[in-house]
């Protein structure tokens, strides 16, 4: 639970635009990657200092600038002068716990996104970090460490396959953007999976423990579903294509993302109601077993308690009590005996108790 | 369950506008039927290569082309270059699990419909998508199968029947997209007759069985749910008549499938209401079973438990028992004690509990 | 609940424009008025062909055109003949199972609308359609069998009471309308009444059967609910006046019954939460009530059980109890076991179990 | 119950415009105020005739004509030549169960308004309909019957306190509806106190009566709401000023009472979540006491049962019974059952059951 | 409770304008604070008299004005004076209990904003009413008492530090915004752990006292989400930046404080679903609890209540009862009472009761 609010107190009382970084420190060392290409060259290098990059701002080629560790602001800092960003902009890069959301600064455009993976060891859902910067040639993106979600982008740009290599920075962002929500799609699966697993053991063995897994998985849900209708917003602004930025041929592709995210959405919502479905099926399971132990205890219950009397009945040390001196007193008495206990039986048999 | 997330997937990590069919694959040969017509003329045949749709492309009639089978992706390539489809909207082609959409793309209109059927051997309701192209002069329709769904309005085609001979190519995917809405009262007709079965049994018998059931159609209804909304999306786009492609004397044909998608709309959520509502007619009845159980245990344990007291109060060994003594002391315990038991009977007859 | 999905798939297949007649047929003959007035005449005869009423067609009175009986379908498709009504219109008129709507065809208005009111032998509201459609100087209207829901309207023309006769044909259009929408009253008073009953009925005893009664009143205000959503659209683009077909002075009049809508749907849904509330009464009514059985059974068993045991113990055959021969061991284990039978009463009656 | 449909369908049939008085007669004598005044002048007189009014219409003092009692309806009809209201106008302000709502006849807005007070007798919240008519330079209002909420408004006038004689038609109209508004934070002071007092009762002892008391709160704020939300629509459409007859400078003053208006809606919608929630600690109450009940039961009859049937193996009459003849058996029979009576407390209270 | 409604009303049948101070009095002297600043100079004075801020209004620099406590109202109006506030902004000022709210009178604009404090005595939630005007070079700021919200905005300034001194009188109005928004995240985060706690009580001990503790959160629930979507609603309006009070450089600082309030909604929002998910598994809790008492009983019971039967047959006094004669007799009735209970015991077992 902590996770809901955890690092967004961190700055409270600092000036605005005070770049700090807040937050979990995922990675020790800093990479910083620079990509250029046009429809004819690629090349990509690592670089020790942000400042390296500047030489490369202004030419024709489309730039990436790819900082993956967010910790020494100093970079960011850097980084955020070498195409001028606002001051607000980076205290988001650098402040997690952000929703996912773009600004349109006019002449870069301003998106922060969430990476979702299934953590490994908290078996939770986890999310990283990652805003990108789209300018008219370059786009620079910051993560919170180096993970392999951009890969196959940066495999394709340096195979020159499909249309990335002579489709400009929109594209690129694009690109970039569609590898992420495409996570969505591998952690919803996983999800999917445990749901299942989960319902098959609350019909099982509607144990408490069930419900505990059931509520987990509702926070997760919960958790997600946040994440993906922000994430709805920042995609539906790309797919309108307010922006010059974006060239209309490139808008059909945010159109195409922007399907993804309404079908991650969908699938959220149906998970959603079908763990409240679940909910529903599991209190009903528990009154069930109730009701069954009930019923045995009841059948019991009914069956000997007047027997029990009877047998007291003649247990009494009255001396005058005619039966006990009748020959046939005892046989009689076991035949009463064994009649009510048959009408017992044939009265719970006819409410379909057994 | 797995449906709701299966196909969603499989191209995680291509680059976009890559046509790899997602999907089941539901026919073993891709069946391709070109159907042109004017006022005056209609024929139909069957085409072994895609390729030779492209002669009719340019003719005054309409031209129909209506290929059966997605898997062999080369074809759909193919027939998407005849008339110059988009990539991404190739893609989407092949691609299950597409929510209904449309999109405008100026020169043509793409639209992705789900046809719903019952499943024969899951009894679930299943779906198919159909994607259809619509041209100045032409409309294209891509099946997973051959289905029946489109035979009636080749049927009226061939005989000529109707307006729609003579009424362009915009009313031809009107009449398609309208026999696909058809279908959903087909399926909405079984699901209202599954549900009041259900209703029956869940009054005759309360079992876990029939909640089960009911969890189920509650799951096929968020299932139709989803696609039914999305539907109401498509008919209101194409209803509004925002693209030139489709004529004001069509428009109004559009508008009655939109209402038709309303009226499934209804009757969906209704079906989602009266499902709710037997859930708690379910639970109710469990309520009532117990208080039924609890009852009887209560009357015969109320009523005998002191019974048995006053059997084992004489059945003690004191020496000195007056009472034992006492001539009358048997028969006025009985009196005792049937006395007791009738005030009791009286006092649960009082309270309603019989 | 048949009738949610009933009337709507017995077309499937056909083409659109198809007049065939879709429901159950209410009437054996069908009754043709006709009606035409202006400020100083009103004529009211019967006719035997449709064809009859053309010659009215275009003199300067309003002319009323009633027809009761949709099944003869050529009747219908002539009186379309008569003002040029489009084949689809014609279709949703002999349609039952539409939803109230409103279609503005420029030189004409339809309107559908549901008349309501309670069957007399299922006890359901029942509701019935009816078809209107404005001209600029006629009305002409369809039921599914007289009825005596336009009675007032006619003896007002007839009378020549209020300025019914000299407002032409909108304002006998709003006139008809506003007789259809205050039979929702009449219908909601008789739902009233029911649910106060039930309501009565739920507190003084909580069967099975009140809580089925309450499903079904739910379940009638579904139906209703959907249906007076779509009324108050219908009311809305009338009372907006977007059609030259209503002068402004009758607007103010549309106005008034579109309010009289929104009383309509305040109330229904005013009725569904009273059901609601309703149902969570009846549940904890029940909770309540096996609470009551419970402690009766607990204080009896209570009390008696530890009893029944002390008596047990001195019904023990043991050769060397000491108490057995004591002089004052009976009184004594008397007096013991009302101190414990007193004790245990008081500390349940602290407990408030009585 | 019944005054959620009462006076609705009182008309029925009849023309529209019919000026029949629809709802309960709550006062004899119908009383007529004239009020007019500007900077300097102030006069109030009670009229016996409506029709003594007319001479004040045109002078250039602001005039109020307040109408309290609405069963003689030839005097609202006189009422509305003066200043020639509409028919239907008329008609809305005799029929009781309007909902709040406003008009703009262009020359004339007309307002109907609920003024709410505690119910003496019925203990309910009770309504009272307002209409009032805001010209140029008059303002005319109908009462039920003559109640105390204008008087202070009235004094205001007399004593030229604040800008209220100076500030015109449309400021007296705003200083009306302000005094109708406040009146509702009465009642919703009353509301709150009668929730904090079911809310003690209901921790303290949840019985079905404060159930039922629980279920009328919810009911009055079912009422209320229906109520404010129209209130807010009434009053959003004044502030916004698109009638020329309210002010600039006027309409700054009616924003104030609309901001009263939504915190009338948060209070209530407060309240219904407040009340939702004690049905949730209700249920729970109950759940809790069940448990309570069966575990006093189950320790009771755990604990004694085993026992019970010891004595009663020892009260069986077999002859050769060993244990019987022991000299040690009575004591350690004792020994054993208190042993076992022992260990189960203990375990009980392991279990934290005490 | 009594704070969702208390102060609302104090001021019923006063006319509007009247500033009256209406809630509870927080300090007992009024300070009044005067900051002036520009870029280069800073300096800050307090006030014994209102007055004496007359002369520094019309000075270039920035000034703040800030007057700590309300309930002398005759200050409130001479800093209304100072420069020409509405009455009903004065009587806003005074009043508690105001929704957060934003008015433009176009030439200031005045903001009511509620800051958050963890109540040290009642635990819960408080909130000091602040209201700030905007003018073209001064901010004025009212609190209910001096508190330390806005010293970290006074530090900054006196430093110099950031763009603060040198930004005009609308990003002052930001910063102190900013500031107030703030202190929501350290009240969530207070909450965040009081939710946190009771979960992990819910589950240990599921006591009544902690379904209360889970109503009062969810009622704090209520009252801070009140608050936030008011104050979402403020932020918008700056955010949108429609007056020319707020420069375009301005604005983006707003919009990132839009942001935070989105954040402070999304956490509100997700600690709501979170406390009715705990609700659910109280309850759930409970059922298990009563199944398990449910349990024990029967177990008991069934086993027991057969073997006793048996004993009291042969307690029975009969005088012809072989089996009492025979030699092996009691030997064998145990062993059969023996057999009996493990058949019990293994039943249960198998069915998973233990």
């Amino acid at each position: 639970m902590p996770r809901f609010v955890k690092d967004v107190s961190c700055k409270t009382g600092l000036p605005p635009g005070t770049i700090i970084h807040c937050g979990e420190k995922k990675t020790e060392e800093v990479k910083i990657t620079l990509i250029h290409y046009d429809g004819d060259r690629f090349e990509e290098k690592e670089l020790t200092r942000v400042e390296d990059a500047f030489p490369f701002k202004d030419r024709p080629t489309v730039t990436w600038l790819n900082i993956a560790g967010l910790h020494r602001t100093e970079i960011i800092e850097k980084a955020g002068d070498i195409v001028g960003l606002h001051p607000l902009l980076l205290e988001d890069i650098v402040t997690m716990g952000q929703r996912p959301k773009v600004e349109d600064f006019g002449d870069y455009i301003f998106v922060v996104l969430k990476m979702l993976h299934d953590g490994e060891e908290s078996g939770e859902v986890e999310e990283e970090q990652i805003s990108l910067v789209l300018g008219s040639s370059h786009v620079i993106t910051f993560q919170e460490r180096e993970n392999v979600v951009f890969r196959p982008v940066v495999d394709r740009l340096k195979n020159g396959k499909g249309r990335i290599r002579t489709s400009g920075a929109d594209y690129l962002a694009y690109a970039l953007i569609d590898a992420v929500v495409d996570r969505y799609f591998v952690v919803l699966e996983g999800l999917g999976e445990k749901i299942e697993l989960i319902e098959d053991n609350l019909v099982a063995d509607p144990s408490r423990n069930a419900l505990r897994k059931l509520q987990e998985l509702k926070r997760e849900m919960l958790f997600l579903r946040r994440s993906v209708w922000s994430l709805r917003e920042v995609l539906s602004f790309l797919e309108r294509g307010e922006s010059s930025l974006i060239r209309k041929t490139t808008r059909i592709y945010f159109k195409d993302v922007y399907d993804h995210a309404i079908q991650v959405i969908d699938t959220v919502e149906t998970f959603r109601e079908m763990l409240s479905g679940m909910l529903d099926i599991y209190l009903s399971s528990m009154s069930n077993r109730l009701n069954e132990v009930m019923k045995v205890l009841t059948i019991i219950a009914t069956i000997f308690i007047p027997l029990t009397f009877i047998a007291g009945v003649y247990g009494m040390n009255f001396k005058f009590m005619p039966e006990l001196e009748w020959r046939w007193g005892y046989p009689f008495i076991w035949t009463v005996m064994v009649s009510m206990a048959s009408a017992m039986i044939i009265y719970f048999w006819k409410k379909k108790w057994f």
